[in-house]
């Protein structure tokens, strides 16, 4: 697999560093020439401590650094790409210039990403030749720790760019967020954006200090996300799954979110829909074990962080 | 420390377990007698998987086992309790009468929490002769295996009940959330549910299905949310802390959440608050440190993680 890093500050290099320890070729090209023998020294310091940590698919980190390929123009670095990761300023008009280039010199087949956390794919890429393989894959920091990776379409993405764009993040490790259509708030940053919105309520209505709030997370709630989403975290929460869950509890969490307008009906066709998913991914007959599946990985989860915390005291 | 668990089903149990292995004696009573051979048979199930975690501070099955005193009243449970645990049904009623038999029985120091989920504490504390030794002490399940309680006091409860009562949670491994005033929703509630409303709006407006929401969580977001929480997230986010990552992000966090009334704005006295808290807990001059220390942490949670996976493949 060819891949090519434009752009190469902190979220271009801790890409460059997923692709190369999935084994792809990773072809390297930043504006500012200079920055290359930076960037090439901090991806150097990481590497020992990924692969003390098992966190290298088994490479060296010389190994992994021979996938790091710096070039000199932008040609060379997109020329025989297959996919091509954007990393430059957050800037609608920089980015914009930038697809173009790439698109100049790339073959027409390469799937162009930009990693921007809120610039909507349309307003970088429709005026291109071939914008149907363009779209947004933007990382949670570092991307080679944090596997999630929204995959934004414009209305111009074909379906085939983003189902071989979820490929090739599957391929070096990463787990694909797939959004349905364009919107400027991708799935992580809606999600983050909410729980900032009520942390900060919660504060501004003097219900609760900042270092509670944040207990209740990284105490509380953030242990279950670690390793199953909101939807599972629900559908195992009551014996008859997620319709269960939303029938005992519904009336209450409209109750006590009287600042959400339009809020959620937890029934009819939407229920319809998150039920009938849950249910493809987990049979009832199944869901007792899953529960118990749940609670060992939270006894690992309990034991790693004594651990840690032992080690740090 | 002398402890009554009254009420013996899934959420007494997991008190008690938190309980016995911190050292303390632990009187248990249900009203239906029968139950508690099922809830000591239960308990001594999960106590061996606790001990090979090494989360049973060092003691055995055996000697935890020792500190379950199952007692034929509800007098003698709580007739010399310290601190009282209070786990019937979840109705206003049942929880009215109960906590005026334990006043009757309980030396009247005692503190008299209960579990609730949501029900708030002067609906069945305020009848009392002493409500100010009453509160909430709501934990997620199991709270051997997930350390947030919420501590709900009502408008009678005292501030000593209540420094009393968080100091006894941390003498047995929980961390309590200290609300400053009662409301029906309780802080881990409140974001939990603000969660599950952004997700199911989010696939009722077509964004994105529901796996892939639990991929935003489980493979993003909650893997930092399991050791730092939202404000500390934000406030290691930006090179100038949290003042700082709201001056950047603030406008774009409600441009995205339009469905939000009354959207916080990021500023003046509250910004100063939480601000405030983060520099008397983060000195700016720590704040790199720190950084380094969350990008070690995430290191070891996807050893964690990557390890976990292949145990189960």
């Amino acid at each position: 697999m060819k891949i090519a890093v434009v752009g190469i500050g902190a979220i271009g290099r801790a890409w460059a560093i997923s692709f190369m320890r999935a084994g792809f070729e990773v072809k390297v090209w930043n504006n500012t020439p200079g920055r290359m023998d930076a960037a090439r020294e901090l991806i150097e310091q990481i590497l020992p401590d990924l692969h003390e940590a098992d966190l290298l698919n088994g490479l060296t980190p010389t190994e992994a650094m021979r996938n790091f390929i710096p070039c000199p123009t932008l040609e060379e670095a997109v020329g025989d790409a297959e996919y091509v990761q954007e990393n430059t300023a957050e800037n609608v008009e920089v980015k914009r210039e930038m697809f173009s280039q790439i698109e100049a010199h790339a073959p027409a087949g390469t799937i162009i990403a930009s990693s921007t956390s809120g610039i909507v794919p349309s307003s970088f890429s429709l005026h291109l030749e071939h914008p149907e393989r363009c779209l947004v894959a933007h990382p949670l920091n570092p991307p080679y720790l944090v596997p999630a990776v929204d995959l934004v379409p414009s209305p111009a993405t074909s379906d085939a760019t983003m189902q071989r764009a979820a490929e090739i993040m599957r391929d070096c490790g990463q787990v694909p967020i797939l959004m349905n259509k364009e919107d400027p708030g991708f799935i992580t940053i809606r999600l983050q954006g909410m729980m900032y919105h009520e942390c900060w309520r919660l504060v501004n209505e003097g219900m609760a200090d900042p270092e509670s709030i944040d207990v209740a997370v990284r105490e509380g709630l953030g242990l279950r996300w670690s390793f199953i989403g909101p939807f599972e975290t629900a559908d195992l929460n009551a014996p008859g799954g997620i319709r269960d869950f939303v029938g005992r509890f519904g009336d209450d969490l409209n109750a006590i979110h009287p600042r959400v307008t339009d809020p959620v009906r937890w029934e009819g066709a939407l229920l319809d829909k998150v039920d009938a998913e849950r249910r493809k991914r987990l049979p009832m007959d199944a869901h007792k074990q899953r529960q118990l599946w749940r609670d060992r990985r939270l006894i690992a989860l309990a034991a790693h962080k004594r651990a840690r915390a032992r080690q740090e005291s």
